[in-house]
């Protein structure tokens, strides 16, 4: 089973490249399903080359356990603070989406258009780094304090944005995490599409809630799809 | 001759993917041309992974008559009920294409500026689930009372959005619905680009009449292209 | 040497689909370098998938002159009647590439931004086809008057905008006319997002004519590149 | 050594033609790192074919020193005036990339919302030829006082925009100027569409200067991802 995880885990890492919400950067993450102070990651490299192979085990404190002495990213706090404070919490992803972070780095607030983003909820969250840090920091979530006030900004969220840096999707599957992090970027490009047509009709509160519902158990459908797609355009010879 | 039928279905839900207008999720069926009361949909699955073996016979009542036991869309009323209104038409597709959403939740009318697009007409309807159900649904068709619904918003239209969820294309034949899906994407996009730039000139009635009629003999053209570009880009190794 | 003017032809086809320009619909000509009256277009159909088999010999009353009795496309005067009314034309691109027909349909005139498209010149015309047969027509250039109507409207430019329907682009060779249908969508592009920056500083008269000249002596250079993409998106078996 | 460096030369025309920086123009050199007087760029031709057996060797004078007499862009300039003015930059990116464009023909500043372009810094440069040929030019830099007039205008900055023609980005190595060049274009798409949503808050000096010097150490992780899908996409059988 802890095979099939980190096989899933390794895909999710290619998936969210070759779908466009990662580029060079991001990751994401699993818990350990055996231990819930333990989460898996890759190893600091580019997400669309990640096999199996590439993974490590992470403790919350972000400390890496790799017989190797291989590193991890160094934003792996996103992960552990969160895992931290969200014990529901199985998965997260960090990713610089392209539409969402012009949401970032406006007032213009993140909401959803559509019954595929209801997850999204009414009051999606923006992390500005300089209320932690300062005016001159590297914007990176770099040590437990900057995670920790991440994961407080995030609170009972699904989603939370960094201003001028990207965005957090976390989920209790890695396929409810990719899941989001992807229909995340597709509601950023609807509702800036809309916007710029007129005042956009909003979910309500009650839509959110019915959507995100129904939607849940709809998440193998596209997973399938991201699957074959990321597996006929593998830039490797290694099988995930 | 059923038999090509069902390939072209097959074929129509890859094309539709490859093609941009539905991704992981959305659906086309085709009236069964030996008995008015059928219709043949894939089972609940990824359209881009869609080959003959996936499809299903539905009744007008939205039921199975599959001998597997499988399950199709909980949203097949979209398709019984335009059926069941609509006698005249024979192919329904459903999709979320990226572009027509923005319509469908702003008021912003979806209207045709180009001789691609006559079908769309002048008084292309959004269906408002809210009006029928209240403001606290998953936004989705799961019901004879809902599709019916929307049939009704429909009218005697070729094209109706769906607010906060997509849109249906009908037609007369698999081709035509799957090139008024498409083209009612293209206009989307460029009707958005041109209100950007300035108070659009759009199609009049007799134009919209005169640009339908003269496309329609037209509809092999990009059929054929699209066909090849499925087929080159399948993503298994059923053939269709 | 006509040989490899028709291979030309049948690339240039690809090339134009491959890059963005034509989708299932739209035609490149090439006329006869023996015979000033004749010019070369595909049969009636997709031009991602035109070979050399596929071409045609039309004559400039828009007669086809083929043992085989095939027929070309319904539009095929857009082309006869201006390489009539301009001698030095050797080629002539239709097509409804998507970012020109918004500048179609609005008032905002489509103008050069950059060097590349500096052969747009000053003042891109529209050519509105009510002008010619009133606010009830498929929009098609189905007859000699109108494709003598656009011609005149063309005058001595080298692109001219089709309202609701797209444009046309000439040049004295394959490569030209390909490298003006390519730069006029590329153009479009630009001043569109130029302009919801602010006001664009567009080129002088000096600029366009200096930049035209100047580029002139480099179409080679994205044609190699076209031609390799081509070859390497080839949707059939067929060399060209 | 300088194999490698050749082969990372000829890999990055192909890297930035397939991650949408250049089209079929557009030209990246490296200094010499054994003779600062002499900088390699590829013979006349589009960059998405170019191969190690196409890179010349040039003097910061414009000279090419090459056996067999083949030329290089008439643009070498570009490069062999700020090798000239900026003894640190090892590598020179010109680029028509176009979200870029945009903003140097309009008065909207190019500036980082987030931060993977903290190099721009805050006051990236537009270059206008007219102040230094007049209004009746090719827009080309084709001669050392004009380069010299861009390398000026540059000045201690990593990029500088061209109005009406595109960019430049510089860099201490292959890397550095190729990631400055994709993200230069990253930024303009990020900050057009936040500029669409309302006023951004843009990177502080501080966080430019942080941001700059923490991405500095992570260059190889999308250099290894683009060289993997430069390789996977090739058009031509020679390898880099």
């Amino acid at each position: 089973m802890k095979t099939q995880l980190l096989q899933d885990l390794a895909l999710a890492n290619r998936i969210l490249f070759n779908e466009g919400v990662l580029d060079g950067f991001g990751h994401i993450s699993v818990r350990d399903p055996s231990n819930s102070q333990r989460f898996y990651i890759s190893r600091m490299m580019a997400p669309a080359l990640v096999t199996v192979d590439d993974l490590l085990e992470v403790d919350l404190e972000g400390v890496v356990h790799d017989s190797a002495g291989r590193r991890t990213y160094v934003e792996r706090f996103i992960h552990s603070e969160i895992y931290k404070a969200r014990p529901e919490v199985q998965s997260v992803v960090h990713s610089h989406s392209p539409t969402v972070i012009p949401f970032g780095v406006t007032g213009t607030r993140l909401r959803p258009v559509c019954h595929m983003s209801g997850f999204l909820g009414g009051k999606t969250p923006v992390y500005e780094i300089r209320d932690f840090i300062g005016e001159r920091s590297s914007l990176l979530v770099t040590n437990q304090k900057l995670g920790k006030a991440l994961a407080d900004t995030l609170g009972e969220e699904n989603v939370a944005l960094m201003r001028g840096h990207g965005s957090v999707a976390v989920g209790t599957s890695i396929k409810q995490s990719v899941y989001r992090a992807f229909y995340t970027e597709v509601n950023a490009r609807l509702q800036a599409q809309s916007l710029a047509l007129g005042e956009p009709i909003y979910l309500t509160e009650g839509e959110c809630e019915e959507t995100t519902e129904a939607m849940e158990v709809h998440l193998d459908r596209p997973w399938q799809l991201w699957v074959r797609r990321a597996k006929a355009a593998a830039l490797d010879d290694h099988g995930a």
